[in-house]
């Protein structure tokens, strides 16, 4: 009994959050795994399939990519959850051997799946590959996280249209009763599972999921639901509060949502965690970003342009690359042309993160903040 | 005049070609360029559209890439090669700061165009990508590879259906014509103009071309012409012939040709350079080559088989992933699938190049030859 308490602590001692600094609500920490340590504010690639599309690792880690997401719905579908864990977990099997966070499967079985069936027992869905049915409920997504095997994972939760005020009651109740199966469903204690709080665009329920869901104790916390065909300012009204309902020892993710702009708002709002394919779909679009705006690479008049993507910028892309060549990549269909607009893309998101991290722990962010705002603003990026 | 001399001089020096051990017929050599020594026998992946699909220039370092290959009928359509030039050229334009190799567009024009009518003065066709009308002369395909600006650069031929005497003759002729039009034409002294032998099938008109073209001297020669359709026996028997009419001191170029069967066979009978689309095309139809056979990544067998492509291969894809997780990447469509094979595929055919070049340099190249082939009929490779 001892040595189980003994391992028990030890294990939990592998997701130490270490709040260094705080800024307003911003704040700098430092969320210990057993796959290294995440300095936050911190933005993840989205590997969906054990990939994030085009890149290797190493380009990864060449970016000072920190962390990954990849999500469960896909790989329980393909190439298996079980197969998976029988060639050693998701970090073997994808080559990466830093921090992964899974979801739950639930955004997923609701957005992409052909749904039969809701009860509070279980979902039963059909596969967007093929058709086939498939039942999830919050033990069977707890057991597949198991067999992936990624040092955060997170609750089942329902996640419906966020105006819904009679179906975001009901979710909500239903993923709090999920988030307390799924913490007895777990077995693993080299895992940290986060809970999940839903409530639409609703304060008032939003209060009381982030209320119960605190009440779990969970070693970390999620807001879901967001960044789902709601108004940006809905958004930003749900985090001015609920943050401050989470406990403020533990980290906070914002669950798939990650331009510049919201990764700046959302950490002044006290958010640690952001994931989002924007940065690789868009490159897959023809799209470079920057912190406060876009260029379309395929316009005309970049045809000739020697000057890389983004003046200044520090990228393995924009070091050595034309826009001229990248506009003409893309043209050609070759695959460089997104795997450089992926670099660039992701480039900018993380270093956004370190930057932020840096004026946090300076001190200075409410004022990096403001000019950010305001170029923001004046680039005309939606608020 | 003396100034002048001393100049080209130099230049020609750039482009030398010192032999370093002979094992039969086969030939261990370096060749120097602007840009750096090629080791022969070596192969030239291919990036046709100045990337090879998929890769970074630093994956293809990585993999020991001594030169690529572009195609100029390809570059001149799409961006141009008047913006290239204006870009610094091809090194600058795609970040590949070792020696490149531009064809003549001749192939392409042939089998890729529309062919509109073909005169001893010019070809005029379609373009594959919108159907607009070009004309080439030998003149005009120089200028293109003197804006695209590679190192080693070919005269423009006219590649038939290698059965048709008749016209293959006729091609034979035109093309011994078009090549003393492209030795006038060259203005740059820092690119090396190869001549290519012609003649289809018929030894005696591959026999009539070798000699005319040794006889214009170029600093390389080339063999186009073979792997167009015609059967392996039938492009042995031209390779058992022509290289003997070639200069031995200058460097000798297989266009198109690059299983790694082809590669023992073609050095067995004297030469240098190999290029192929192969090894990155098989890769985008999910097959990993070795040496001696094929794998289809997509079969069953390997769905949950957590050994490399290949045991024992020492590339990145071989050393870091498993032919299970290769599998799932290219059933769910990830463009790592490809990646990883490429980089696989193309591994085989530099680090063969780079074993037969230290067997000639042992003297053991002979003994290599036998057990290669030997291993090649084992495993039902065609012949």
């Amino acid at each position: 009994m001892i040595n189980k308490l003994v391992y028990n602590h030890a294990m939990i001692n592998q997701f130490s959050f270490d709040l260094l600094a705080v800024d307003g609500k911003a704040r700098a920490a430092v969320f210990n795994t057993p796959h290294g340590s995440i300095k936050t504010p911190v933005f993840a690639p989205v590997g969906t399939q054990a990939t994030v599309k085009g890149l290797t690792p190493e380009q990864l880690i060449s970016l000072n990519s920190q962390m990954l997401l990849a999500n469960t719905y896909h790989l329980y579908l393909r190439p298996g959850d079980e197969l998976i864990a029988d060639l050693g977990g998701l970090h073997n099997f994808m080559n990466w051997q830093k921090p992964i966070l899974t979801d739950s499967g639930g955004f997923q079985v609701f957005s992409l799946g052909e749904i039969n069936k809701i009860t509070d027992e279980s979902v039963t869905f059909q596969s967007h590959i093929d058709g086939s049915y498939h039942t999830f409920t919050p033990e069977k997504s707890i057991s597949i996280q198991e067999n992936l095997g990624a040092d955060i994972i997170m609750c089942f939760d329902e996640c419906p249209n966020p105006y819904d005020r009679a179906y975001n009651e009901a979710a909500m109740n239903r993923t709090h009763q999920w988030a307390s199966r799924c913490k007895d469903a777990k077995t693993r204690h080299d895992q940290a599972l986060f809970g999940i709080v839903q409530g639409g665009i609703f304060t008032d329920l939003r209060i009381q999921s982030a209320k119960h869901i605190s009440g779990l104790d969970f070693p970390g916390n999620a807001i879901g639901g967001l960044s789902v065909g709601e108004k940006k300012f809905e958004m930003l009204e749900i985090l001015d509060i609920v943050p401050d309902y989470l406990p403020a020892d533990k980290p906070r993710y914002l669950m798939g949502v990650g331009t510049p702009l919201d990764i700046v708002q959302g950490v002044a709002r006290g958010i640690d965690i952001f994931d989002c394919v924007n940065p690789t779909r868009l490159a897959r679009h023809k799209t470079a970003i920057t912190r406060t705006g876009r260029l379309n690479i395929t316009n005309k008049i970049y045809e000739k342009d020697p000057a890389p993507l983004i003046i200044d910028c520090s990228c393995y892309a924009c070091q050595n690359y034309s826009r001229a060549y990248i506009r003409h990549l893309v043209r050609a269909n070759e695959l460089l042309g997104p795997i450089l607009l992926s670099i660039h893309n992701l480039h900018v998101l993380i270093e956004l993160s370190e930057t932020i991290r840096e004026e946090i722990l300076k001190g200075s962010f409410h004022s990096f903040l403001k000019d950010f705002l305001t170029k923001s603003e004046e680039n005309g990026v939606p608020k």
